[in-house]
């Protein structure tokens, strides 16, 4: 791996990866050499352009040079050679004079993604895009994140599940469905494991945790949104409020952000200019109702005939936070039922407001939590009261008639979260490989 | 948690769970109460019930005896009292003597799942059925077997990626593809990560893994196959044969086998009468066309046309090597060509064979492994023997044309090796909701 060879002692190394840059001058050639931990120059000192009978290596120099003159960009090679140590050398204060030079998979010459070009082309051809090193940082950014929330879930006794995808009738909204050939019927995807997680409060469970795709078919273009994103979720019994939920969450993003910074603190620093801040605990908590008040003061009057927010209006909030608390992330509370799913749970003292959160991180939304309404009774009447057919819900209430503890819990989009983290402009930039309305490729 | 009442002193408690059983006796109650982590027995030694103005206690007893008499099987309920040692009482050497007893949530009265249901029943009404203690340690099990699995991945430095589910085109089989409605077109559901994982290579990540969802359109009805299940996949670079996505396939399982041994094992012992044996390493390998030798000594002549094994010689040379090696496990290699997807890589001495193996796991296949054709010319070649259409295959053929260093990895369905694990008759026990041509409910 090239990210070792610094701390190697000078020596005959071999190395793979792909050619990021050829410097093909007539004395010397340059080549820098990737793989997924870094980059390394390689040296080739014996440059022979044609055969000369007067040098005894020429059999070996020509062929070398001339395959090194040929290399294009991208194309996967393992080098055998002399590593040392050179303190002028910039990329990581070593060099490998090149012995002998395998093709092991050669590129086409063009280059389809220019360091100019936008969006759409490096997602056309999104595994060249993806071999820059800022967007390999991002996943395992990303793989070092989900671990740390993986361990406080299992540390606290949390099972994982695998909720399914394909469902027999629609789960939150029926606007925004997918619809499957399923044989002879239709099935929908999942746009969110709301109910399946729920379920497992009613099998006694306990806490569990899933990270998994989500599904919703959303006409829009934002740069927060996409038809396939992955869902960070967990639900867990015996809450008292939604406030044990904002507990859970702040302490799996302040686990997730301090092992980040870590592991990947120094490249973060290096390659997006960004120093990660442990945000301090607890998070800021504001309610819905007070957050409107204090985005008005601030001479933004969120333009909505409804009791939500806006994205303008959590940027307002966010921007308040960061000023007047040094914090990044902030939880909305208490969010009026009239803007809520029919499963969140009221207050007792107000039936206008739920026990309900948004957390804000950077000024844009990244999760709902809640407290659920596990009263079987209660939760049929609200259920009515949002016009849902009792039909299609069937199968989702029955989980409650044979008892159901208090619970509560969250869902999160990781995409966002690294988008927000990194100081990424788009979902697109954190993805893998991005679904849109206009986008299944590749 | 009520695991941890045994290892506490004798004294105040409050525990909450599910009843699991009642026995209202004349002069004393006794509840058994359940959680995620075990029972605990309940005592009300003050049955009283009817009013007795001489019981100065009269109107705490006789409430508590009547709420208990009309305790439903699987209702939640908290529970204050006395925890008192007691070596006589089976069920963890502890009891609670009830000072008060609070219903948090009523179940009906009558139990959908009487112990003699089938397995249908006990689907449909799975999130009772998960509160069996042996249903809850599978997923218990699975937890832990698939944290250990991701720490082996992180520890090689493998980056976890999540692979789109919608694609534009057919991934490996065209015949057994879920079709979705996608806004104007259409989409399928992704029958394996397949195409992305090996796109993670020419991405220069190196190695990759995903434990996500997969989707077959298989109108069977087996014990091992659904139409949508979890499916465990990694694929990395610079391998020089299957034999190195073996070595890390061995070490995966051992890792995730011991875990689940350590944490579960005593458990797995008690309630599914299993003592889990760590596999040694190397595993077995033994290459197809001798292992159907072996199994035709054995007696059993594989009906087939084609060169593949077939569920009973699977479950023949797993018997065999059991004898043999004293092996649970057996990796059958050497597949061929004929009966392997177009994109494994075939061996330079014999083009009939690939560089490609099955894992066995007690008389189980549950997973594919092998080396991937990273050499476009080769790879399109192979494409158009097995009759494939270059259009649909465009997008993948295209990673391959801008360098793809040697790569390998295995798919692996979870369910299965849950399922050979703690030796379950189907698939259908050991998945949260399992989804078959005729089930997508719950």
């Amino acid at each position: 791996m090239i990210k070792d060879l610094a701390a190697r002692e000078d020596g005959t190394v071999r190395v793979s990866g792909w050619v990021e840059k050829v410097r093909d001058q007539r004395y010397v050639q340059f080549v820098v050499l990737r793989d997924e931990t870094g980059a390394v120059q390689l040296v080739n000192g014996g440059v022979l352009r044609e055969p000369d009978p007067e040098n005894p290596r020429s059999d070996i120099l020509v062929p070398r040079t001339r395959t090194i003159s040929e290399l294009t960009h991208g194309t996967f090679v393992t080098v055998t050679g002399e590593l040392q140590h050179n303190e002028r050398v910039k990329l990581g204060g070593v060099e490998i004079q090149i012995e002998e030079i395998e093709v092991v998979a050669a590129s086409l010459p063009d280059n389809p993604v220019a360091d100019d070009s936008g969006i759409d082309v490096r997602l056309d051809w999104r595994f060249l895009d993806l071999r820059r090193p800022e967007q390999n940082l991002v996943f395992r950014v990303q793989t070092t994140f989900l671990h740390a929330l993986r361990q406080v879930w299992i540390d606290h006794g949390f099972i994982e599940v695998q909720t399914p995808k394909l469902m027999a009738s629609a789960s939150e909204s029926r606007a925004e469905l997918f619809t499957v050939e399923y044989f002879e019927g239709q099935a929908f995807l999942a746009q969110s494991p709301q109910f399946f997680k729920q379920m497992a409060q009613a099998a006694g469970f306990g806490g569990i945790f899933e990270v998994g795709p989500a599904f919703r078919a959303d006409p829009s273009f934002t740069s927060r949104h996409a038809t396939e994103f992955t869902s960070v979720d967990c639900e867990f019994s015996w809450v008292d409020s939604h406030e044990d939920v904002m507990e859970l969450h702040e302490e799996l993003i302040v686990a997730g952000i301090t092992a980040v910074k870590e592991k990947h603190g120094a490249e973060i620093e290096k390659l997006f200019g960004i120093e990660l801040e442990i945000p301090s605990r607890p998070f800021p908590r504001i309610p819905l109702a007070e957050a409107k008040e204090i985005v008005k003061e601030r001479g933004y009057e969120v333009p909505r005939a409804d009791a939500d927010m806006d994205p303008e209006g959590e940027r307002q909030i966010a921007a308040y936070v960061k000023e007047k608390f040094g914090h990044d992330f902030v939880f909305l509370t208490d969010y009026a039922w009239s803007i809520r799913p029919f499963y969140h749970m009221r207050h007792a003292e107000d039936q206008s407001l739920t026990k309900s959160y948004d957390l804000i991180y950077n000024g844009t939304e990244i999760s709902t939590g809640a407290q659920r309404e596990h009263r079987i009774e209660i939760l049929e009447q609200q259920a009515k009261e949002k016009g849902l057919d009792p039909e299609e819900l069937g199968f989702y209430l029955d989980f409650f008639r044979y008892g159901v503890p208090p619970h509560g819990g969250f869902g999160m989009g990781l995409n966002r979260v690294l988008m927000l983290m990194l100081k990424q402009s788009s979902i697109r930039e954190v993805t893998y490989l991005f679904r849109g309305p206009n986008r299944l490729l590749p």
